[in-house]
């Protein structure tokens, strides 16, 4: 028996994915669940792939079959093909297992041609519609089926709307239209060499052979190649009955969800337009009713799509976003998904839905998008100001939530004004040294940079919402003035800027609170019920800990000391150090560190209650700590009582050309044991200070950076245990402490066996290791990865996403070597990445303990780290 | 039964290592085969092992064993410990599996003591050697069984001399030396609370105990740690009878070779002294006589001695060192072992061997150290002229053979002068500018770098002898003035580097030219036979590869176009083309190179003869071609008629906070398609020309740099094919042409199975994939290798020895996964490793086809990469 290459609508189901494709599976369930359906059938995948073992035709037996469905469709529709009488219009859409962009969509009122359009005109009393819709049929089909360029017939209705004198497609009249057909065809005959097809079962062999080409096409080609779709997959092609809602008084069309998709409150949501098409509900230009009118309208028509709603969202369980199309008194459902719905209706749809028994809590956790919770936890701008205001400009949305104050141009002006009224920091770019300035701040505008600028990283690790990269702005430190947009800023100017959207405005606009409401707190139990990695934040003070403790973080996965290092208190003491000479001098200028760095780690310890802190040993290049130019090293030399030459040369002398391959990390201690001596001997201090206190024991983690290789280890470790034993041993506490290592460069995941021996921890360090893995300077890459991503030789930013193939390898050697030599070693990561919810799922899966992010990201964290466990729970 | 823990030299042999240790086990081999060895015996490593699991202690059983052993060694000897009629004394040596620095290596003269002392003085006539050795032992006794400072009895020694006023040890009388033996043993008695121990038995099991300590000392720990070497090994100690060379006049001691090891000649070559101990025949203060003397002064036991001589040759199959002692006219063979010889005699005497049917061609082979070939290949001063000439300073011996000529300070000079004399290039540091300088050179010296620096990495590839890093050296170069080690070095003046040593000289010194004899000729014959990889050159122009071929490269494995870039020619329109604004600028200026890129590669391919090419598209980051300081910026600005700001502005936009991984390598063509465009050009149509005018059709193997993701490559491939398919259609000449790619980056390696879906071919770029892999810049990785180096935290500098824990390990993972998607791929390393015996061998193992190194290290690669096929060879 030969093969079955035609499938109607109602012969199909859901499970029929790889045959029907995702659309055909889907058109075939509603079919069979009796919802009124426009009838149609489906062109299989295996059709496709034979097209192209035939070498791109389809053969006899498939176009018979296809007109066999064909006349079944006349059939059961009691319309026909070329029929002006009663002419059967259809649709034809591809339709592959997976949605992939690049192949051919959707071809509307195929069937149309002279006789049928003079007909329809009959049939509906609705000329301009019905040439318009020739019209645009002979222009979609000489593009997608011939291949004619889109342009030529642009400009043949731009040269009409000239001769007409008139701007908008939707000023030309029924006689226009007519017009545009005619020349249409005169200029599909003049560059085909052939009439524009007058025979709807040519132009429907035409469409299904472009949908069956437009698989092979070069866009589809690459996208199939990045996702690893085989090009034997094929793609299936949906022949379906057009309905028309602009049919008369008895037609209609709209819109409607079955819940509200702002408030999640169950309740039927939509429009309809009677007399009308799809297009006109959602252009706006005829006002709307409210879907509860249609009770009025056409009650039994109102009732069985109240019906059909809820079937529609029992069977797919979730709340449904529906078409429909009312022709001469009779529903047809063109289209049912699951709806959009806003971050806080999504909670509550959720809880709902398992409160009605209709899903369970696994499932309503996957439902929700977990960067969507991102926008319940920042303040944001009111709708009604938004709706209200400009943007001025618009820059990379780097770190979301509403921020709004007034206007300083460096962070000491921005703390000294912060007492008395909200301010937002304005830079050309941040460095470390803004970081107190940025804390006091509503928000960070900055004209260079982008996610992952410094000021996008520090901006979203303490929840400010911050704008990047804004390429209109200009700041002029000096004169305390900024140029936005051609526009000048002065210093306590009020601007607002929407760290979610990127868009910049002039003056206040009115914001409203985070409502963590309770469906947020039940949606969080139930995911620390079902996942199975912790979720720690990274946190380099106590107030940060604070926060990512009430976001439920179980602990800090990352204290990078060297933000405490640039506080102006301090950095004297570290410039110290570093111009230090001797090792006498070095460890007089890290005597005065010791004091403020115990504090530090004591406010932390306290602040986590209990829970374990990671804290990683100073991890930049020193020279970091000193100013570059010329003016400010004469400035410091003064301040130090020494030579300018003698400053500068320590300057030149810690230059690098690759800064990020060269002395930092743990290569500093090596160097300089005096630095992690202290820091040892601060973090053992502080915790045996607030076990003294308190009764709490920390567990303090010691992370020692950029280890390469296993004898770096043994050697850093002899110097804490050299420092952290005595202290202990003198406290007479019984203290336990772990050291373990950060995974950030290549070699230490391809060595993580031999580093194992020596590491009770790993951790994996993301960021350096993207860098290293691609060869990716994170400061200069912006040069070419826009260039990369914009000819999609790269899908994905891999500093946002991590990238499995490259760095997730390394990460899953590093994993497999390092538990075959300590089963039980806990391994976490506290890149960017951790915060990503894609990522998370990759860390689940490859059997991460923990992921550490951003404590605003805590609850993203979370609930991405259940999605894993529930997708693929682990033994 | 219990173990035996104690073997007797005659109970053991060669097989027994694991038992007996190295040296036990060869003094067993010796005794058996009949050599007179002192008698003695081996305790065991079980016996260490078990001193660990006995906490740190010799049980009873095995110090009886040891017991017994010393009474058949009484026995035999006829001598006993404490006698002083005829006293025992022995020395105890350590000897594990595997020759192990960090431990305990020898005691002499144990069984010494006051009473015993008194006997040898008789015995020996001899009182001051008599009382020197005592002195001696109790010395070190002290230092390595009890751990008594060194430095304390160093102190006594230093007051003894300065109380009689004396500068050297040798000047101290036997009075002084029995002083010295009270004053020692008073100290001992000090320290230790108790006696010197008199009793031989007691001084002979602390020694042993003293050998199982030391098999765990911290830095035998870290030897071990580094070797993979289990800590349950143990060590063995060997206990052997002394003998006297001094006991009289029908005494005496001597050192021979068995062939010269100058020349390689088969010629017993060697001295002795008459009444004299070892020490005295190396120390040099009395003359020696030629081996052949002792022929007139004892024929017996000359004789016996040449026949002992053959036969350990014979046993051992190579040419020995053997170390004797004729005590009372008996001869005691006291070591052999296979003996040191120069570069040229280890050719001949491999050749020897096989001629004279000793060994085979693979074990002839296996003999040979390749990095001693570079001796062989290069011109070197003559021994007069070093022995009579001292070197002025010492740098980095950066690239071997001598260097003498004419002083120079700027490439340009240089060229200008080369004709009329040898010149020498002499500058703080090199830049790819000074290319053209350093090949007119008979050499360069540099105050800064190291072996990894420009000037030592470029010169090795031409062959020119490099000194780099000359701390004494301060070059002016405006003022054309260099002060080196404090004296002044004019434009003009001769000087002469040794590239072997990094020694520099004031004047000329005599060189004699390299000379390749057949024995060399033989022995890369044997090495093509057995080698299983192929050895290719890189190449940057016709010159080098011409002596690439004659070295016997089977192709070019690396041509870095970049170099062609710099010629005083050409670098005008490359800064053209990088400060183009528009598409059409960059082509016009590429246009200007396309014809010279096309000469250069044409260049290659006929030098070449039709053996494979690879060449690198253009690599390096653009800021690289355009100066840096604001002066030259300045002058280059007006050359180009270009304003100072524009051109500084390009400048700007160029610089890199990391170039290594910026914009560069494949980054470059997916951001600026002409360039590889016009290479591709230059490289199929030098291809094409080539065949036209010689008919021979070279495959060129056109190599992308800096890959990380198969979707770059399919970019880049993209773009040749669009330029090279067309050409080759127009010529009608089927021309085939690969395209690969360099793998450098881990990411490269660790998605090699896709990127294999399109290289036709792989090239392990090690340089650059040292740097990432373990985060070290190449040009910042100095300020703390060094340290490295020295706390042992690495062993060897990754950038000469590929590190196979890491970069090896992304290699192999790069070569299976390119294999299984391309099973008869061929894979290639061009980096410096290619060139280092050991690097070659693991590129063997892990299956590559072929290594790239510099022309003058083809010879090495060609016997390394044998003896990797001999040791492991491939089915």
């Amino acid at each position: 028996m030969s093969k079955k290459y035609v499938y109607l609508f109602r012969e199909g189901n859901k499970d029929m994915r790889e045959l029907l494709g995702g659309k055909g599976a889907n058109l075939a369930e509603m079919t069979n669940a009796g919802m009124p359906v426009p009838k149609g059938f489906t062109v299989t995948t295996e059709a496709c792939t034979q097209y192209y073992e035939d070498g791109r035709k389809i053969n006899d037996d498939i176009q018979a079959e296809i007109l066999k469905n064909l006349a079944i469709l006349e059939e059961e529709n009691g319309k026909r093909f070329g029929d002006p009488e009663n002419p059967l219009l259809v649709s034809v859409r591809s339709g592959a297992r997976a949605s992939m962009p690049g192949m051919m969509d959707t071809i509307l009122n195929l069937g149309i041609n002279d006789t049928v359009a003079e007909g329809l005109v009959k049939l509906t009393n609705n000329p301009r519609f019905v040439y318009d819709s020739y019209r645009r049929f002979i222009q979609m089909f000489s593009d997608v089926v011939m291949e004619l360029p889109k342009r030529n017939f642009e400009d043949i209705i731009d040269q009409v709307k000239e001769q007409k004198g008139v701007q908008l497609d939707s000023e030309l009249e029924t006689e226009d239209m007519q017009s545009l057909v005619s020349q249409f065809k005169a200029f599909y005959l003049e560059r085909m060499g052939e009439e524009f097809p007058q025979d709807p079962k040519i132009q429907l062999m035409e469409a299904v052979r472009a949908v069956f080409r437009s698989w092979d096409n070069p866009r589809a080609q690459v996208y199939r190649a990045m996702n690893d779709i085989p090009a034997d997959w094929g793609t299936a092609v949906n022949v379906q009955t057009m309905v028309f809602g602009n049919w008369g008084d008895d037609s209609g069309t709209g819109v409607a969800f079955t819940r509200n998709p702002t408030t999640g409150e169950k309740e039927l949501y939509g429009d309809f337009l009677m007399n009308a098409q799809g297009e006109d509900v959602v252009a706006g230009i005829r006002r709307t009713s409210d879907i509860s009118e249609l009770k009025k309208v056409n009650p039994a028509v109102y009732e069985q799509f109240v019906d059909i709603a809820t079937r529609l969202e029992n069977h797919y369980r979730d709340m449904q976003d529906m078409e429909f199309t009312i022709e001469r008194g009779q529903l047809y459902m063109l289209q049912t998904r699951n709806g959009k719905r806003t971050p806080g209706a999504a909670l509550k749809i959720a809880v709902d839905l398992v409160k009605e028994g209709m899903i369970s809590e696994q499932e309503a956790l996957l439902m929700l998008e977990p960067n969507s919770l991102d926008a319940v936890l920042h303040d944001n701008f009111t709708k009604e100001a938004l709706a209200s205001a400009t943007p001025i400009a618009t820059g990379v949305p780097a770190s979301p939530g509403a921020g709004c104050g007034a206007v300083y141009f460096t962070a000491e002006d921005c703390e000294a004004h912060s007492a008395e009224m909200p301010v937002l920091l304005v830079r050309q770019e941040t460095s470390t040294e803004d970081i107190v300035g940025m804390q006091v701040s509503q928000g960070i505008l900055t004209a260079r940079g982008g996610r992952a600028s410094h000021a996008a990283v520090v901006a979203r690790g303490m929840g400010r919402s911050c704008v990047a990269g804004v390429a209109s702005l200009i700041v002029d430190e000096e004169a305390k003035v900024a140029t936005l947009a051609g526009q000048e800023i002065h210093e306590g100017d009020f601007i607002s800027i929407d760290g979610s959207t990127g868009n910049v405005y002039l003056g206040k606009l009115a914001t409203e609170e985070a409502t963590i409401s309770g469906d947020f707190a039940t949606i969080m139990e139930w995911a620390d019920k079902y996942r199975q990695m912790d979720v720690r934040a990274n946190a380099d003070n106590p107030h940060d800990a604070g926060v990512a403790l009430n976001f439920g973080a179980q602990g800090v996965g990352l204290t990078r000391t060297e933000h405490m290092f640039f506080a102006e208190d301090r950095i004297p003491a570290v410039r110290e150090m570093i111009v230090a000479t001797t090792v006498e001098q070095r460890k007089k200028a890290l005597a005065k560190i010791l004091p403020m760095q115990r504090g530090d780690f004591e406010g932390i310890f306290k602040a986590m209650k209990g829970l374990p802190v990671t804290i990683r040993l100073l991890d930049p290049p020193l020279h970091e700590f000193l100013p570059q130019e010329d003016e400010d090293i004469a400035a410091l030399a003064q301040e130090m009582g020494m030579t300018f030459t003698d400053l500068k040369n320590v300057v030149i002398s810690l230059q690098e050309v690759n800064p990020m391959m060269g002395l930092r990390g743990c290569r500093l201690p090596i160097q300089y044991p005096e630095i992690a001596e202290m820091q040892t001997q601060a973090i053992i201090e502080a915790a045996l200070n607030v076990y003294k206190e308190t009764g709490m024991k920390v567990i303090p983690e010691i992370m020692v950076p950029l280890v390469a290789s296993k004898s770096e280890l043994t050697y850093v470790k002899g110097l804490i245990a050299g420092v952290a034993d005595p202290l202990i041993a003198a406290a007479g506490v019984d203290l336990p402490y772990e050291v373990g290592t950060m995974i950030e460069l290549p070699r230490a995941a391809l060595a993580a066996d031999r580093i194992a021996e020596e590491a009770e921890f790993f951790c994996f360090g993301t960021n350096d290791l993207t860098q290293m893995t691609w060869g990716f300077s994170r400061d200069d890459s912006g040069k070419f990865l826009g260039t990369y991503l914009d000819r999609k030789i790269i899908e994905h930013d891999p500093f946002q996403r991590l990238d499995r193939r490259g760095v997730g390898r390394l990460m899953k050697i590093a994993v497999d070597y390092g538990r075959q030599v300590r089963p039980n070693m806990h391994i976490g990561i506290c890149g960017e990445h951790g915060g990503d919810p894609v990522s998370i799922e990759f860390c689940h899966d490859i059997g991460l303990s923990y992921v550490s992010c951003s404590p605003f990201r805590v609850p993203i964290a979370r609930l991405a780290a259940a999605q894993a466990a529930i997708k693929n729970p682990r033994k």
